[in-house]
């Protein structure tokens, strides 16, 4: 594996330890500062901090114990300074708002990221669950 | 707006004219050869021909009479040639498998394009379902 590749999904896998310790503001200091982040319901968030408060809030509560494992990550550098790094996920021990267990659930996470001089940030992020077995939404 | 902001919203456009064409021929030529593409569900298409069948085949069915709209476009470029587009959608008209019509949906669709000696062509799609009133998945 190549130096940058090996740099980038280490970027993914601690977008996940910092996750599973709750620290928020790591997680959200892989980020550059104008970037943008779209959750499985679609939430748009723009810039840093608002990814930083959008965590804390559901970290307080729904994922205060949830454990998010990233099961694998394919990288491609469309330009040298650009990667494009998209990863299955599986998260477990999170709660419904009455505080009741959820079963596990997994998904596609996309993150662009960005040669900087303090190394690769997350430029963009998007996230979608995995529905098995349907080619779209059921509803 | 500059002209290539122009152009890489059109190119978004375009993919929801091709889609409101069903043709799914002029839909995939949008994409680069080796272009990515993550659907609502999590299904990871890889290149461009993996796209175009698997859109001809849900445009066959679920999808055949079904209207695509854009409702916004935001551009971003990290560096000159990559473009981050991000673009809210409206979905009417597709049917569940027993051919019963649905409810209209919307959803957030990511495009990563690059600009090419053909002009520009998306690179990388991810695409989510907007869900109401929730921070995350209900279950």
């Amino acid at each position: 594996m190549s130096d940058t590749v090996t740099a980038v999904t280490r970027i993914v896998h601690q977008f996940a330890e910092c996750w599973n310790q709750h620290d928020m503001k790591a997680f959200a200091d892989l980020f550059a500062p104008d970037a943008e982040f779209v959750n499985v319901v679609g939430l748009w968030w723009k810039g840093r901090d608002e990814i930083r408060r959008a965590h804390e809030l559901t970290h307080a509560t729904m994922f205060r114990d949830s454990r998010l494992t990233i099961t694998d990550v394919s990288v491609r550098f469309p330009v040298p300074d650009i990667a494009i790094a998209r990863s299955r996920w599986r998260l477990e021990g999170h709660v419904a708002p009455d505080g009741a267990p959820l079963p596990a659930r997994t998904g596609v996470l996309l993150n662009v990221l960005a040669s900087t001089s303090r190394g690769w940030a997350i430029i963009d992020s998007q996230n979608t669950d995995i529905i098995d077995g349907v080619l779209s939404r059921p509803q």
